[in-house]
């Protein structure tokens, strides 16, 4: 039988969330829940309402429906007929929906925005998927967080990972965005950052630091990492190594993956969906060793990357597969990652 | 029977025309011509080739199957088998191929980058669809002036317009470009910018001018126009005759278009194909008067908007539908345009 | 005896009222007041204090001379050493300083920011010089206002203005700042801007509309204006006029004036202080004419374009010179401004 | 007696190198050498023509009179006149212009753009002085290479450097560029980046790597380093070092140097000649360990960052001081570098 998922916060992550649920095929989702007529909410009604509506706050209905946005019920009626709640609201409005979930006896994973205290586990599908099982509150690491960890964890698995110094060049805000921006600058935050310090919670085993710069643009952080890896790897052993992974898509900047802005450009071109991409992107010509260290370069598209792992953590919270290999497989197979491992790509 | 196009140059354009004319039921896209692995023509591998690919250039094979990009033939076949070719190659080279046309005895559409005499007819599908019945050679308005065309042919048909005063306020690249940018500067054109001058040839009767000011941006040019009816009309019934136009969205800031990059946002929202829109945006709420003359702003979908009026350009050559309402009619049609004229959005 | 100015706010604009000011020969900068170590305030220090700083938020020393910045006394000590005050505070605090100025029977000159209803009289220096004299508090106009009104001024003066529609391209931010910005987006606002609305306050016989896009820049707006002149006046009739006035700076692309950024760059390689430019800058290759409109484009330095009306608003307040042409004409001259019209520039 | 210096070039760099060059006490700037009355040759002429100007090609003297420039001779009457020429042309242009220098019997200076190549010696005045001694060509180290340099030379004299792992993200165009430019992307380059070459060239016992991001800014590149001491040093003991550097500044985001552009708002607040700054930026904020490895990040003031170095080599080249450590210092002295570092600072 399908677990039974709602959605709550129909924004960036909120829609990609809905979209990426309805793929799996032992999922159901049961409706989104939001507050206003933002746009998401008015192209939901464009395209005929695939998603059914639920009002979030008591007494919004009339802003909903005076725009002419068809609302199903209340946020306990959505509560009522859902196994877990993905709660992608804004940062600090699911610490306050914990409760409500708690009292609907619902299971629920908060996105990287929250505090970790919002939620029991720290969960990434890859790195520690066995602490997510049957757990009630999960919380996913954000999209850089979540990014990086998939390097680190594939090196980690093949030599083990003794320490990474991380520098983050950061997108500022995402296509669409009016609210927040940055202009003809790159702002600098103080050290460490807390992607560093998030992946040693998720991987304890490793020592990492790092620092990050805020920059003028929206398709996708890009990340330089730094791993001293416990074993020597070599250039090409490390690039065969990420080749394998389903959530990495290997390229070059000869290949035409100039930028970050590459990466959006080629989703659009393949025709998916909003225009996103699930893989990190990583650059085979960016893999470089100093001594045994191995530094190389990966791009983050952060509307989307954390989508593949929220399902692993449904995946583990339901207890759908017991074991995270497994997890993660259900989830590639519907989400279609790792499909455009060609021969032709494998053989590059 | 379905007329047979196809199209040269499988860039941002190229890519569009096809999909475009792959929606036409009434026409058959025979295949597309390019030269290069680029990222365009790797993502068309990667989707399993659902256009067939011709190379453009005799010798250009070699690197198109060495990148694992399957060829089914040459330029020359490919000319072999249609009625008209769209031509979307590199600004300067289609001047080149209408050699190849004439040769070949089938007819092309140019697009806006093309000098004018590239063609014998400059052509937009609603201002002069009558001047391109039968042509052999058409030269499409660029994106800027097909789009400010649709509101001024609009105002024109309605009480008539002695003259326009346009300031383009341009987007400078393409999402994905990096062989062109500004950074931190606004660029200044000498007046008057070249759609004015394109406004008047294609609608002798209107006396235009205006400047053009570039903008470090991607998602969309916005114009101002400060048109003057030769009858006097109010802001009110100005309003109410864009919303008629299906290739007009008449929108507000507060509904949540803020600003070009709305517009993309919603069209990835809507889950439209590439995240284009074909209709360009009307802001409601920048509709003023200043004595008799009228002022308002748009938003130009540079990618896509080109489209439709490319479209009308192949029924008015080949002589699909003789009159230009029933050609539009047609292209409206099976691009989906106005179809989001409900009832709600009409009573606004 | 000169007349005794003080600043209140040490930040972008207050730093250049205080630079202004004390270029007046007939004037005298008693000191500047702020709050905080800003950075503004750090370089005031490591310059060796040249402004004497007060602390202008009773209980605010500390943080000051924590950070070693030597504070000479309280607001109300700078207000009893003043005869007016330049308030260059945040949007808002203004209308609550104006209390303690009326209390210590000072005068008071506010900056654009504030509301209208702050001063008694909304001031131009070229515009309504008359309306400033003997009065106790003055609004300048904003910088987008201020610089534009120069512009219609001067073709009012020459042959009468009906009307004007008016594009104001506007920059976000300013260099450093983080605190505002805008990403790969133009923000739409609503019509009419508040600046077409000003210019009708200042100068009432004229008939103005406008539409404001904000974008993603920080050295200068742009502005296009069209105007309908009451009498018709030729394009180069209308550069000579602009050429005579000392605060617009007439220059062409060609000569290397290619946007907003080069007026910055060409301060800069002039030695300016601070890099500023007090003049607008009109572009000779954009002024075009459809019927008896006239059609050009400005650019505004918004740091410094309002410091000379600021000076002239000293002027007509505390009654230094009678006649407007006097008043700005000795602004002028204690700034500079007009200098750089040797006979070559003159005669181009 | 004073040396006798000209300068080849005069944009960006070649005007700060000729400001430079008149601040040293024990150097005579001869005058500088250009082609095209540009703006910044504009400026020139409007400033009163501080510095004499040379036709650097011949036959281009009437472009220049043409638009009012004064010109004092050719290239071959300024080669006649001083002891060394610092090369600022367009990359490719100083490699023609060393036989010009050769046949004349002057030294030369080239900047970083040129290959390394066209000199006899890769210089950093802090590195290696030593071998630029009496030497009659020499070539700087880029921008980021000369900023990031001062760093790693500064803990290598301390504890000993073993390798560096290196972030840079560039900015992409200067204040007022418009022929170079990038849009909403980050661009990523292939891996080594020259500048850890270059670090390795001019340190040979220090092993580096790293990568390079162009992003879409014009205020000063930013550098993260990863830096593997020889000997253990403690956060606080590496910035008490970076603190007595005197081309070093140490700021933290708490004082308000909140990213890149704060460097040159600061410059501009201080009043600094054309709103520059000769020494890096140092966040105290981002220096963090990882095991012993240390990290840091630097602001690398792009225009006139090379300035304090240059100065260096002429002092080397034409052995003004024998000692590298006395040479730096006269250059120090001449700018005013260290002036800054009152007690107060010291004592932070």
């Amino acid at each position: 039988m399908a677990v039974k998922v709602g959605v709550a916060g129909y924004g960036v992550i909120g829609q990609r969330l809905a979209d990426g649920v309805s793929l799996q095929k032992d999922m159901e989702l049961v409706g989104v829940a939001d507050v206003a007529p933002t746009l998401s909410i008015r192209a939901l009604v464009e395209r005929g309402m695939p998603y059914d509506l639920y009002c979030a706050v008591p007494g919004k209905e009339k802003d909903l429906e005076a725009a002419g946005v068809p609302v199903s019920g209340s946020f306990d009626d959505l509560l009522g007929k859902v196994d877990i709640m993905l709660d992608a609201t804004t940062a600090g409005v699911g610490a306050m929906n914990r409760k409500l979930y708690e009292k609907a006896g619902v299971k629920a994973i908060f996105q990287g925005g929250e505090k970790n205290d919002v939620a029991d586990v720290f969960f990434h599908g890859y790195a520690n998927y066995d602490k997510g099982l049957g757990a009630d509150f999960l919380k996913l690491t954000s999209c850089n967080t979540t990014g990086l960890i998939r390097t680190v964890d594939c090196l980690d698995r093949c030599v083990g990972v003794e320490k990474a110094a991380i520098t983050i060049i950061r997108r500022v805000a995402d296509p669409g965005d009016y609210h927040r921006g940055l202009t003809n600058a790159l702002k600098m935050d103080k050290a460490p950052n807390h992607q560093a310090v998030d992946l040693m919670t998720i991987m304890p085993h490793i020592n990492a630091t790092g620092l990050l710069v805020h920059t003028p643009v929206t398709h996708g952080h890009i990340i330089t990492l730094v791993v001293t890896p416990k074993k020597d790897i070599s250039v090409e052993e490390a690039i065969a190594q990420f080749k394998k992974h389903p959530r990495i898509r290997v390229v070059t900047t000869d290949e035409g993956f100039t930028g970050n802005a590459s990466f959006f450009r080629y989703a659009r071109d393949l025709g998916n969906n909003r225009s996103d991409m699930y893989e990190i992107g990583l650059w085979a010509d960016t893999v470089v060793k100093s001594g045994r260290d191995i530094m190389f370069a990966i791009n983050i598209p952060q509307e989307s990357v954390t989508i593949p792992e929220t399902m692993d953590g449904i995946r583990a919270a339901c207890g759908m597969q017991k074991d995270g290999n497994d997890g993660v497989a259900k989830t590639n197979e519907y989400l279609g990652l790792g499909k455009w491992m060609t021969p032709q790509y494998m053989e590059d």
